[in-house]
């Protein structure tokens, strides 16, 4: 059922509304923020004097204006608050630290054994965490809190992974009140794609569009999507699944249980699994001396550095998980008609500009749409870890972001 | 850029949101409606008053209260206004009468010569809706408008058909600007598929669902959805087209330019192609006497009549079908993650329960987030043609639906 909205709930937006608009200019005067919000200049002038006590907004400059007096700039103070985030990913994990502008101040990388156990892991994770904040020099009290990133599913009501591809030792890990418990902060939890989706959104190709989608390619592929300006989560918050989109109906099997889905096709271990059959059977590769010296050495990292410089073997292996990825992109276009897809995740390193190529030109020619609107493909520019950045950026993006959906709340108890 | 939200529109809003609970329910008070949607006692009384007064709502019983004095029961006032629904489809035209609670009053369907001009055709629809709405005796002043539905693609901002499968008379018709010309009421048009799901969500399956696809059969395959609450139509508003999702990547070539997308594998031109083939190699076949008269005489309908009634022929290329729209059906669940999954159009007629039993069986066992939640399916039931209905329900939907994006709605100008 629809629930009414109130003053309070109006006035909460509305900061949030001129805040954003702030946020994604490079210095905006108190007029243009009316003129692009609707917002009447009184209520802008309210709304930014209150940032401004509150240390949010400064002003930063000022414009020439036509006749009168100059207008003072506006810019989000970065030292307002700062924000964590933390991406597990079974191999490796990732903390970066950013501010209120959503740019990265420090970041710690390390490689995970698989026999740690999650409760010990997060413990790790919260120590980084706190040392990068002190190392930065960061009080506690402007740390707005922690936005952590896991491979999916996520039951989001209780914090839990429940039940992560490759590594069942994350099954049903209360993840949420592990990390609150060790790392004292207020924590929010989402699946590595839609963290990354909100990290494009607040720092990288997002920034200006409303309706895009993700594709996440990591250890596994994932998928998300910004809808009408909010991430859309799907009734059990598993939405944006491309990896089990099926591209191949009569392909390899997937764990989820069904054949030839995009991520039992094209991920890194599938890429990997088809160039060593290739190379067992003695392709001329310029793999093929590093494979004789042991197989684990031709790893996904070797193959796709070996596809960039065009070695025959390694680049028409990656030219299929292209193609199928091309077709998964031509079924998001029809599906969902979005702007944009970013293409991002650690598997797109050194193929980037392949599966661009490939997707731009499949997008070109065969969604029904395409002479209406064609869908653009933009790689995802953001640091070493999207999806590290991204879970920093979902603690900014839940308390800034305008969110139509806070408009209109359930009341307690409906 | 966001937009900010101001006390005009939050008005307007929650009148809707008080008309929708006052719609959904067989007769609420009060009370009821303040608990539902979270307003004050005092705004739903308010809001009430001048429903009352427009004549939009009525007090039309009494539910026993807990000592005090009866609560009045309200329902919406049927005569309070009414909508015409036309549906063009490339074989046959359906126009439909519905009062303000969306039931259908009166309906006359004619099939079309596809040698016909659109503006004849147009004229003649309006002078049916004319006649229709004299017979009810409908004063002009309570149309609230006409919605058409065409098929896809269409050009919303100027009422355009586009380019619609199979009918190249209708390319760059400008419907709406006809259409409101000739039938002088105010136009909506939106494509068959998105018809469907208004219709399904304001007197259907969908009434209390805020999540759900459509998988519209009809001469094409189409699609829709309402995410959030709302219709999404995507950025050029062509969002949904299922019809598009590849099956059989290697299938037959479809018009849009791709191949073996659902509608190419599964239209009804489809299935008589290939129930077509099985009778011209002589399989025993209870359709073979037919066949043998004149092929053109195992249509679409023949054959799904055949299928129910446990021809094997008919029944295997049914249940071929079956399958592929069982796939796209998972691809859905994966991407969407929706609550619910409306099979509905003309072409279901018949096989309705095939459709529905393996899509089912599907979305049970190969969705990703199966455990966490099973997408339900159900088969549209309403009327003779689901998309003439919803095309009149499109009217009562813009005029009375909450819709959060109204609250914030782009400036003029910006």
């Amino acid at each position: 059922m629809f629930s009414g909205t109130n003053l309070p709930k109006m006035g909460t937006y509305n900061v949030n509304v001129v805040l954003s608009s702030i946020q994604a200019s490079e210095g905006i005067s108190r007029v243009e923020i009316a003129q692009q919000t609707g917002l009447t200049a009184q209520t802008v002038s309210v709304i930014v004097r209150r940032l401004i006590e509150n240390g949010i907004v400064q002003e930063s400059g000022s414009l020439p204006s036509a006749g009168g007096k100059p207008r003072k700039t506006l810019r989000v103070n970065p030292a307002a608050a700062y924000a964590v985030g933390i991406h597990f990913d079974p191999r490796e994990m990732s903390i970066v630290v950013v501010d209120m502008t959503g740019r990265e101040l420090a970041s710690s990388q390390q490689e995970l054994s698989p026999a740690l156990e999650p409760e010990v892991l997060i413990d790790q994770a919260a120590q980084v965490a706190h040392k990068l904040l002190a190392n930065l020099g960061v009080p506690s009290d402007r740390v707005l809190g922690v936005g952590a990133a896991c491979p999916g599913p996520i039951d989001q009501s209780q914090g839990l992974v429940t039940s992560p591809p490759r590594r069942d030792r994350w099954t049903e890990v209360p993840i949420k009140r592990l990390l609150k418990h060790y790392i004292r902060f207020e924590v929010i939890v989402d699946n590595d794609a839609n963290a990354a989706a909100i990290g494009e959104r607040w720092s990288g190709h997002g920034r200006s569009t409303s309706n895009f989608a993700y594709l996440y390619l990591g250890t596994g592929i994932g998928g998300a999507m910004f809808l009408s300006n909010n991430i859309y989560r799907g009734v059990s918050l598993n939405a944006g699944e491309f990896g089990h989109v099926v591209v191949e109906p009569h392909g390899t099997p997937c764990y989820c249980g069904n054949r030839g889905c995009l991520e039992a096709m094209c991920s890194p271990a599938a890429i990997t699994r088809n160039v060593h059959v290739e190379l067992a059977l003695g392709r001329d590769s310029s793999l093929s001396p590093l494979y004789q010296r042991g197989a684990a050495l031709v790893d996904h990292t070797a193959i796709c550095l070996a596809a960039a410089q065009g070695d025959e073997v390694a680049r028409r292996v990656i030219d299929r998980v292209a193609e199928y990825i091309a077709d998964c992109a031509v079924i998001i276009a029809n599906c969902l008609d979005v702007e944009l897809l970013v293409l991002g995740g650690k598997a797109v390193t050194h193929v980037a500009e392949i599966y661009r190529d490939k997707v731009t030109e499949a997008l070109r020619s065969l969604p029904l749409a395409r002479k209406t609107h064609t869908l653009r493909v933009a790689v995802s520019e953001l640091s070493i870890d999207g999806a590290a950045l991204g879970a920093a950026s979902m603690v900014l993006h839940a308390n800034y972001a305008p969110n139509t959906a806070h408009l209109v709340s359930v009341p307690a108890g409906a």
